[in-house]
C-alpha cells in the first residue's frame, strides 16, 4: 500500500475541497467519516505523527455523534492507520513497512531520514491538481499570471529544423548550455553579481543545484546551519543526506549573528544556507549591514555560504545580494525560472567561486549526466531578449495590487504581519495554532502553510504563511475568521 | 585553475586529434611538449596519478630528444602539474587546493570522494566536441545513427498550441508524466516485466534513476555489491555518496555467485547493482541460470537488486531480465532512452516493487522536484506511435553489420574477444598494457577506453573497451596495430 498519487486523488475527489458529510449518501457517517481521514493520510495531507482531534471536538465540527467518530477511529485503528496513546488520544501512525525492510543497519547516527513530516505535507500540496478555490499555503503564482506565448515562441525558436540536432542527439556540455550560461552572467550583473559564464553551472530547478552543492561540499554527518523559519524541503534533504541541521534564527534583518557565531565556535560547520532575498517564509530581505557582518563572520570561520535567490525575478534588484558584496569568494548563488516562467521545465543554475566549479560539475555529471539543453536554450532566448524582464515587470505590478488588497484583509480579521509584506509571501500571526487551523480550513477545501511546516523541529505556533497572489479572495479570510473560533 | 571545459577545448584543438609536434612552429619544441601535457592534464584525459612516459620513451615517441623531454618535464613540475618520484618517474598531481580548503573534516572513515580517475577521463571523454575521427572508446551510438525527425515530429505535436501550458506552467506529477508511465509499463511488457503505471518514477535519465535508488535504499558508510569490470561512473557516484564499493568478478554468465555469497555472508550487503544484459563493458548478459540462481541468493540474504537495463533498445528482446523473473519483488529495474534516441532529453526511468515507490519518489522530490513533462511526453509518443521500435530495429541492423566488420578488422590484427561479441561494446585483448597503448594512441587522436577504467581499483590489462560502431575504420587498427608496438 502506498499514498495516493495526485493523479489519482483528481478522480477520486482530493481532499481539498471534500464535501461535508452527507447524510443521505450511500455510505455511513461512519464510513464517510473514515474514507475522509484515510485518504488525508494517504496523500500526508495528515502527517504521521499528528494528533487527530479528540472524539468530541471532531463530533462538534462535523456535527455527528461521538458515537459515529468512536467507530470511524476504531476503523482507522484496525487499518493500522492511526495509533492510540493512552490518555492522549489517536496519532497518525509512521508509514508502515517502509524503511526497515530494505534499509540495513546503521553504522553511525545517521538519521534514517525518511521526508520529515513537515516538508511531505507543503511539498505534496505543491502537486495537488488544480482545486476549484485558489491554496493560501502553496508558493507558487498561479498559472494564470505565467506567460505561455512567451515559452511557445522561445521554444519554436530555438528547436526549429535541424536545430534541435544539437539540443537531442549530444549529450551537451556538462556545465550546462553555453548560450544560457553567458545570458545568466549578463543577468546576474543586474544584481551586481559578477561571474564569468565558466563560473556557471545549469542544474534541473534552484533544488537540484542546493543538491549539487551540499553533496560536492558536505559528507553525511557534516553540520550545516540553515535559516529557522525555512524552507522545510532543504531541512529535509539535508536530513536525508545526513547532515546534521543547525538553525539559525531568522530576523527581519537577517540571521541572528551571535547565535550564529556560538553554532561556529561549538560546530564548526562549513556551509550555511540561506535565501537573502525575500526569505521563505518571512519574505524578509537581508539588511546591508547584516550581510556586511555575516560576510565578515564567514571569512573568520571558513564558513561558505549558499545564497539561494529562488525569488529573485520578485524582488527591486536594488536589494543585496551576499554574491554581489562578496564577488563569489565564499558564496555560491543559486537561482532558477520555476517561480516566474515555467516550473515544470526545471532548469535552475548556480554561480561558483571558480576553485569550486569543478567539483560542482562532477557531482552534477554523478547525479544527471547532464542537463537539457533544449529548455535551457528557450529560456536563454527569454533572458536575452527582455521577454523575461517585461514578464517580471508584468506579474510585480499584479503582485503589488494583490499584496495590497490581502494586507487590507488579513489586517480587516485582526492578522498582524510578523515581517513587513513583500514579495510573494507573508507571513501572519492568526493568533491560534495554525496546525489546528489548517485542519479546520482543510474541511472547508482551503490549503495553508502552518508555520510549524518551516521549523526544523516540531513547535506550535500561531504564525503561518500566506501567498499574497492567492489570498485575495474575502471568502477565504471570512472561513479563517470562522475556523478559528473552532480551534 | 579549472580544467578546460570542452567548449574551450574545441577553440584550442582538443587533446583528441592534437597536431603532431613541428619545427617550424611559433613555439619551441619543449613548450609544445609541455603545452600538450598541461592540456591533458587540465581535461584530465591524463588523470592524477598516472605516471608519464619515461624521457627515453616519449623522446622516441615524438622524435626529439631526451633533453626536450627533461626541459618540458621540468615545467610540468615548476607549474605544480606533475610530481617527481624518486627513481620512479613523474606523475599527474592530485588537483591542487580541491577539497581540503573546503571540506569540512570527516566525522567517519568516508571516504573524500573525489571522482575516481578511470571513471573522470571517460565521462569527460563523452562529452568532447566531435572530432575529425570516430571515438572508439566512447559509449555511445554515433549522432547519424539517431533519428532527429521522430524527435521533432514528437516534440511538436506533444507542444502545440496550448498544449505547451500543461508541459510547463505547472510543477507536474512527482512520480513523472502519466502519458509516459502508461506507455513505458507496455513497453517493459516486451520483457516480460509487469509494472503498473504506478510503479514507475521517471527521472533525469538512467544516471538519475540509479542516483535515486541508492540514496533511498542506502546510506554513507553502507556496503553495496557491482559488477566488475563495470561502469565506472557507477563506482564513483557510490564512492561520492561515502558508500563501501564491494566487487563481484562478472563472467560471462553473470556473476561469479560464490565470491558474492562470500561478500553477503561476510559484509552483508542490500543492494546490488547490476548490468544483466548487454553488460557494460563486456557485452555479455547474464545467462537465465544464473540469474534464477542469483535470486534465490537475493532472497536468501534479503538483498535487493538494482537491474540496469541502459541498453535495452539494443539487446534482443528474448533475453531474461531479472525483473521479469522476479516480478519486481526485490529487483528495481532501471532505463531510459539516451543511448537510442535523445542522450541530451535526460529520460530515463526506474520501476520499483509497490512498496517503496513512495520512498523513492520522495528521493526524487528532494533531488528536483519534479521533472520536465515536455520531453517525457515527446518519448511517450515515439514509444505509443512505434516510431521508437522501428528505429531501434533500423539500430540494430546497422550494428549487426558494423560488429561483424568491426570484430573482423580486431581478429585480423591478432585481437581476442574476452565475451561473444554483442551488442555496442567488444571486450577486447589487445595482448598489450591498454592503459599505456591508450596514451600513445591519442597522439594519433583515437581516444580508447582501457580496461583499467571499469575496475573499481587500479589495475593494469591488456582488456579494453570498443564500441562496434565507431571501430569498422580500418584505419584504427591498423594505429593500434602499429601503437603496440611503441608500448
Amino acid at each position: 500500500m502506498h499514498p495516493i498519487r495526485p493523479e489519482r486523488a483528481a478522480h477520486e475527489g482530493g481532499a481539498a475541497g471534500a464535501p461535508l458529510l452527507a447524510r443521505h449518501a450511500d455510505q455511513t457517517l461512519t464510513q464517510q467519516l473514515f474514507a475522509r481521514f484515510a485518504e488525508r493520510i494517504h496523500q500526508r495531507l495528515l502527517a504521521p505523527g499528528t494528533r487527530l482531534p479528540s472524539v468530541r471536538e471532531c463530533a462538534r465540527r462535523h456535527g455527528v455523534s461521538p458515537h459515529t467518530v468512536v467507530a470511524a477511529y476504531d476503523q482507522l485503528l484496525a487499518q493500522g492507520l492511526v495509533v492510540a496513546r493512552k490518555q492522549r488520544g489517536f496519532y497518525v501512525r509512521e508509514p508502515v513497512g517502509s524503511a526497515t525492510a530494505t534499509t540495513p543497519a546503521r553504522h553511525d547516527d545517521t538519521p534514517k531520514a525518511p521526508l520529515p513530516n513537515s516538508a511531505t505535507m507543503l511539498i505534496r500540496g505543491m502537486f495537488q491538481p488544480p482545486g476549484a478555490q485558489p491554496m493560501p499555503g502553496l508558493g507558487t503564482l498561479p498559472v494564470e499570471w505565467l506567460d505561455l506565448a512567451v515559452l511557445s515562441s522561445a521554444l519554436r525558436r530555438v528547436s526549429a529544423g535541424t536545430r534541435l540536432g544539437a539540443l537531442a542527439l549530444r549529450y551537451g556540455d556538462p556545465a550546462g548550455d553555453l548560450r544560457l550560461r553567458n545570458a545568466l552572467a549578463t543577468r546576474l550583473t543586474d544584481h551586481g553579481v559578477h561571474a564569468q559564464p565558466s563560473q556557471i553551472v545549469t542544474t534541473i530547478g534552484a533544488t537540484h543545484a542546493l543538491d549539487v552543492v551540499t553533496r560536492t561540499l558536505l559528507r553525511a554527518g557534516d553540520p550545516v546551519l540553515v535559516d529557522e523559519p525555512g524552507w522545510s524541503v532543504e531541512y529535509a534533504r539535508l536530513q536525508a543526506l545526513g547532515m546534521r541541521v543547525l538553525p539559525v534564527p531568522r530576523g527581519t534583518e537577517g540571521p541572528d549573528l551571535a547565535a550564529m557565531e556560538q553554532l561556529l565556535r561549538s560546530h564548526h560547520p562549513r556551509l550555511y544556507v540561506t535565501v537573502s532575498v525575500l526569505h521563505n517564509p518571512t519574505g524578509a530581505s537581508l539588511s546591508l549591514g547584516c550581510a556586511h557582518r555575516l560576510l565578515k563572520l564567514a571569512q573568520a570561520h571558513d564558513l561558505m555560504i549558499v545564497e539561494d535567490d529562488t525569488y529573485s525575478h520578485l524582488a527591486p534588484a536594488y536589494l543585496p545580494r551576499l554574491a554581489a558584496l562578496d564577488g563569489l569568494e565564499r558564496t555560491i548563488y543559486v537561482s532558477g525560472f520555476s517561480k516566474i516562467l515555467a516550473p515544470n521545465w526545471r532548469v535552475g543554475f548556480l554561480a561558483a567561486p571558480p576553485s569550486l566549479v569543478d567539483r560542482l560539475i562532477d557531482t552534477k555529471l554523478l547525479s544527471t549526466l547532464t542537463t537539457p539543453s533544449l529548455t535551457e536554450q528557450a529560456i536563454a532566448l527569454c533572458l536575452e531578449q527582455g521577454a523575461l524582464r517585461r514578464h517580471a515587470e508584468r506579474v510585480a505590478v499584479k503582485l503589488d495590487a494583490a499584496r495590497a488588497r490581502s494586507v487590507r484583509l488579513a489586517e480587516s480579521v485582526g492578522c498582524r504581519f510578523a515581517a513587513t509584506p513583500r514579495g510573494l509571501f507573508g507571513w501572519v500571526d492568526v493568533g491560534v495554532d495554525t496546525e489546528q487551523l489548517a485542519q479546520v480550513m482543510l474541511d472547508d477545501g482551503w490549503l495553508l502553510a502552518p508555520g510549524a511546516l518551516f521549523h526544523a523541529t516540531h513547535r506550535p505556533t500561531t504564525l503561518m504563511r500566506i501567498n499574497f497572489a492567492t489570498t485575495q479572495d474575502g471568502r477565504f479570510w471570512r472561513a479563517l475568521d470562522n475556523a478559528r473560533l473552532l480551534v
